[in-house]
């Protein structure tokens, strides 16, 4: 279909590609780069005049600068006469600022979505929102797609030596180890951490039966991996045979890799949703695709079609 | 008044402190930092419901932190319920982006404008937009102050052996040089930059009389400084004594440094609207400071006075 366009900007361009070869068309021709003081100067360099837009960009670091990135490509189609502009954000940033934790806090999850609606999106494709709530931050129509089946397509098809556990790092994580769980046919555990008293250390108490079996740690977005880390140790001392992880969104900033290089975590499962740099690729890291999941729901609503039916 | 509270966000901190002085208060206690993953972290550490909060951010480069920084300060502050946010924005960036010059442009400078009222602003202070139109892309009150009036002092108060002569460096800043020579009761001179035929160098032609004289180039903004400084090695080839140059933003990227050390400009006179790194604050570079006119601004909007007085 020539009215399909997929653009993509510079966050996680091989990941744009894959897409665009699991669509079968090219990526448009556009250029994003710098000013000299700078500012972003795009150009498209194709007419996209009446088309079905895709914009692949993640929200991931460099944040800010992919945020502008992304606000004025749509700003730039939209006067470009595009018809419809749907923006593919694999990762979707600052979601973690949802809500007023404390007096005066801001809450940029919600107010990214307000800037993205006011420079022109009308649609929104993303993986695993770090609260789902974050949809009716947006008033335009929202599809988030889920990065479980992917990471449990990808166990089902090892071998372990004896029974595995899925384990939720924290009580706010449970949901999403239950859904992998079911699709492993694995009981779950969860890690509570608790503080005995005020300006004590925390203790990893273990809920659910862990001994002498493979435990997978699952989370939406590793980031520093404090958690993760600690709680794959916790689990080695608690009597697991041996721990894998995974996540849908490698974060992994600051002190991340050298962690879970120094972690009890044997393996560590991810998604391509944001692009590892060179130094983050590390041997225990295993990076899965999301390109033919992002790819088969943009050909699905192009046509009009639930994406949901996506995930049975 | 308890009800006017001024904060800074980080783009010109030495400026901000300034401005309060002048207005006779302490900065508001706020702390804006980042996340590990470089996400940005805003704590404002006082109340202000019910004020009138003045946010001072110049969005100079790294321009796209700069304007994100002020969105979600922006957003913080209207959910604390501050009565009016005011943004005191010295230099305006991305202002050159302000019309489509080829198809399939953004229009940024439009953008930018619509995302801060989107974020919660409800006025806008400024200096010398790159042209006044932008005034127009806000749908809430702006005013423009003008940093003309601030050089043409400077100029003033000082000796000069011979006559001088204000130049524009192109025709688009005619007006401008006008302006500065009333204030100075000297005459105008421009550069007109003609390319005689395609593909062979511009030719510098001078129009108005240079000869004999002090020539004092004035434009807005000075970016890579490639205009400036071939606009002052013409006016010393034909006939100038001497060339100072001044301009209301240094923005001063690339090149810019190198550019005006290597060229016959023997002073550059700048404003603080956009901070000056240690490796910019070079012997020819004489800075301005703005801050007296922003404060007398800010009481003047406080008390609902007109600013436009403050250029008579
Ligand atoms: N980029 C970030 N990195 C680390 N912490 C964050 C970030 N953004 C928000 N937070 C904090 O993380 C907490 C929310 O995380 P969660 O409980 O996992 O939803 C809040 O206290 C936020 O202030
Ligand atoms: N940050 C920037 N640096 C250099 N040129 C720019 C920048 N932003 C916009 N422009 C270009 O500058 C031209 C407008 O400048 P002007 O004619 O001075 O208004 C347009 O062609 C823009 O594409």
């Amino acid at each position: 279909d020539p009215n399909l366009k997929v653009f993509t900007l510079n966050s996680n361009k091989a990941l744009a590609e894959e897409i665009a070869k699991v669509i079968g068309v090219e990526l448009g021709k556009c250029s994003v780069s710098r000013f000299s003081d700078g500012e972003i100067q795009i150009n498209i360099e194709e007419s996209i005049r009446g088309c079905d837009v895709y914009v692949i960009q993640s929200t991931s670091s460099p944040v800010n600068e992919n945020i502008m990135e992304l606000l004025i490509m749509i700003d730039a189609l939209k006067r470009a006469s595009a018809k419809t502009i749907n923006l593919v954000v694999p990762y979707y940033g600052y979601a973690r600022q949802d809500r007023k934790a404390r007096a005066r806090e801001p809450i940029t999850s919600k107010l990214v979505a307000n800037l993205l609606e006011t420079a022109g999106a009308t649609r929104v494709i993303t993986l695993d929102l770090h609260a789902p709530q974050i949809q009716g931050f947006f008033d335009i129509p929202t599809d988030q797609l889920m990065g479980v089946p992917i990471l449990a397509d990808y166990f089902k098809n090892r071998e372990f030596s004896g029974d595995i556990v899925i384990v939720s790092p924290d009580h706010g994580g449970v949901t999403r180890a239950r859904k992998m769980a079911e699709r492993l046919k694995a009981p779950i555990a969860i890690i509570d951490k608790r503080r005995p008293k005020p300006n004590v250390a925390e203790v990893m108490n273990i809920v659910g039966n862990i001994e002498g079996k493979t435990a997978i740690l699952i989370d939406d977005i590793i980031d520093t991996a404090g958690t993760i880390t600690l709680a794959a140790n916790a689990l080695v001392e608690n009597g697991a045979v041996e721990v894998l992880a995974c996540c849908t969104h490698p974060v992994l900033s600051g002190p991340a890799i050298e962690r879970i290089q120094n972690s009890q975590i044997k393996e560590l499962v991810v998604t391509n949703t944001i692009a590892l740099p060179e130094e983050k690729r590390i041997d225990k890291i295993v990076e899965l695709s999301v390109a033919p999941l992002i790819g088969e729901a943009i050909i699905r609503v192009h046509e009009e079609q639930s994406v949901s039916t996506l995930f049975d």
